[in-house]
């Protein structure tokens, strides 16, 4: 679907955070922010205390510092920017042999 | 199919639950919960006196608590939310590196 | 598909059964069940006196007691319900990270 | 693709066939029963004096009977049937952990 | 696509060829035998002599004498048929239990 | 979609950059750049000094020097180009034998 | 898409070229051979002095002397033609039991 203003589609973090609050709670919140169309979680690692999360988010204009600060009050951290997709359109990463 | 109002879409959850009731009278109770379009229940593991199951359920506005009481009456636990989705559409979980 | 009356869309189960009445006989009984759209049969393993089969079914509303029933009318017993899908959809089930 | 007659869809056999008549012959034989919408024929092994031969046919009602005594017409005899599909329409067999 | 007559629609052939002709001129001459509407040729083997292409034709009603004709007059030979459709239509090979 | 004007429609390169900028703004950078549709960028390593990512650019004309350039100013370098497509229209690239 | 004039419609090539000219330049002048809709360049090992390249090429009627011609020019070499396809439509390579 193109639109011919850029900006970020899709963010994918690999966050870190404490049981609390919630996996849903946390889904709720990010699914509320600004320029959110969507946010998919999945919980990859749980120890005692915390919790790796993948969270894929997409939207025409993401605002990644507005995202991360939601993060933040929820208590938990991004861990690294693992993907992220820009422009008109959503491109998806080619495998290369480089990848196989 | 984008919905203006943001949500949660799908929630997989990992159930272990007892032998009775059984798997298929717990699909006919989460389907007919308000907001369940659809429930999808894999068996994974079973021994002498307990079910893995992993649940998968989508819908426009899923209530995780309702849900999870509802799975709790039948005698189960929910032991982990694994992926959830939330917004005005599902979007789907993005393999990176990382993953590989 | 949308139907907005919940019920079973889909079943899966592990099936024991003897040689005979063979699984092509299985499987014209199966296809003709009261709410059956269409069931498929695999052959996964074979000995000397028994057959392990995976049965799959999906229709509007599946009454699983009733196709129990069948298919111990044809000699075979239903060892366990593997997958289950309910509700005004089929959902498929998600892959997660912890079945990676 | 619903019909509201039930039959059988697909059969999917284990054949094991002389080098003669050839397995061109037989898929010629084979795509002319009636009821046989297409027939698939793919070779696995082959030795000295014989070939097995995995043949998928679809249809919307297939008579197995006719075409087990075709196959046997031709010097070759159906080891197994290892997939058959039944009912309004084809439903493919669902992947489970169990088979993971 | 259905079409009422049956016929050979799909071949797959295990061919063994010398370097020359080429396997591009080789494509030429299958690509315009009667009734071809398309042929793939991938090289799998070379070795100092000769060459190992795995030959993939389809068409409405494939004449497989005509086509070994070709081949052989190429100074190629057909090693073997490893899988051959007929019928109205196309149909693919399922993969079942047994092979994986 | 073809266009009948040939010219770059996508690049994948492999990139090597400091840890700032972040890849959020590289992101930003490239997804306005004239030409560009999308821009993939997925991190696949990171240690204490520098971060190799793959960067997945897409367009009607893309112009590999402005975009280096860019990638330059930002502190990073290209360490290869590894696929590239150019024509009227996108071609994958198609996996042989030699590949398996 | 079908077109009742039989050519080549796609080649897979192997191809030796040194660093310079590069990828790039060698994927501007391939788009524009005539009959090429579109052009792959995949880089898949890179040493000291040269760079193995996979190139798929995709048209109605790809002339291959003509294309082999402008990779010489290029100071490259091709190896090997990997794949080739040809006739009035592209017929993909099918996977049989061989291969697997």
């Amino acid at each position: 679907m193109m639109n011919n203003k850029s900006g970020i589609r899709r963010l994918v973090l690999d966050v870190l955070k404490p049981h609390n609050p919630s996996i849903v709670e946390l889904a709720g919140v990010l699914g509320d922010v600004e320029g959110v169309d969507g946010v998919n979680l999945s919980l990859y690692e749980m120890d005692q205390k915390t919790e790796n999360v993948k969270i894929t988010l997409e939207g025409l204009d993401l605002d990644y510092e507005l995202i991360r600060q939601e993060i933040e009050n929820m208590g938990a951290v991004v861990h690294s920017v693992d993907e992220i997709a820009a422009g008109k359109k959503i491109i998806e990463e080619v495998e290369t042999h480089q990848d196989r």
